[in-house]
């Protein structure tokens, strides 16, 4: 089946600090058209670090849109032009004050691919030296470790609701499990 | 740490067909304020629909934030106070022609925190009797069912890159795994 969307035109209702929002006019694969809103954001990274022992970083905070604390894996926005793996860097050191000896890419993640262009970048990180938190001024959260078993189970159980944090902490176990993880190393 | 952020003010931005966009101001646990977009949206549901040998359905699709097909599970928007296990029941009639006996919650899913209120319920379904896809008249979508080890391996290899499908998948495969997804029928 064909299933291309093709961009007929389009405006942009709003430039932001964190997205900007577009309204575009779409020719569907049947000759129809639609609108489709779209918020554009520059993309993430998360990482789960871990700890010689097999225990992970996770960091609670309050997330504004509903109102909660969410317990998630260490993360944050790409600046424009920022490559992935700067931004794991400089947020191990920001939120959990580490650096890393071995980084892993455990792929791509669309969180809502419907509406909204982010792409947040999975990692991994082992042999962490751990020194000082360095959190940007507005930013606020809780450290833990865990072992990694423990967070399987918050997600199994529903605990861990955070999407990211969901996938990476899975996919990390299982690649952990089977050995298949150092083939990932960068 | 005080976490909580408190509504100072606010407006919105945008009422859109699948989103609106609203600006606050809120007051930080540390009394200085600060801006927070937030795309507000209502929410959806995503299923792993499995045939009694263990395969899994998936759906490929366009989609236009990232002018890309993605191989997802079937999923579908919330109509406004519709009840997630009726959307489930929709969207596998809608996109796969199915209908299941048994419907098992596997919890909640926060695309993206910062800056969207979207929920996403996940679900596993067994027992299907399939018929014919009734897609919407702007639906467009391939569908195919895999053995849930394919699906798997389709996740840890990064084949799949639409969040709600990562999470959704391995928690299914586990939770199948250690026998533990009967607890979760509702």
């Amino acid at each position: 089946m064909e299933l291309y969307e093709k961009r007929l035109s389009g405006e942009t209702l709003y430039e932001g600090k964190i997205i900007d929002l577009c309204k575009d006019n779409v020719l569907l694969p049947n000759g129809a058209t639609a609108i489709r809103e779209v918020v554009k954001h520059h993309g993430g990274v998360t990482v789960a670090a871990l700890t010689d022992k097999n225990e992970i970083y996770l960091v609670s905070q309050f997330r504004y849109p509903n109102a909660g604390v969410l317990v998630e894996t260490p993360a944050g926005k790409l600046e424009k032009g920022e490559e992935p793996l700067e931004a794991i860097k400089r947020e191990l050191k920001e939120e959990i004050g580490a650096e890393a000896e071995n980084y892993y890419f455990l792929g791509t993640f669309n969180p809502t691919p419907a509406y909204c262009s982010e792409i947040i970048y999975l990692y991994a990180a082992t042999g962490l030296k751990t020194g000082e938190q360095h959190l940007d001024e507005d930013e606020f959260l809780d450290v833990k470790k865990i072992p990694i078993e423990e967070a399987v189970k918050m997600v199994l159980d529903g605990e861990i609701t955070d999407g990211k944090s969901q996938a990476l902490i899975l996919k990390t176990f299982m690649l952990l499990q089977d050995g298949s993880i150092h083939k990932l190393l960068i």
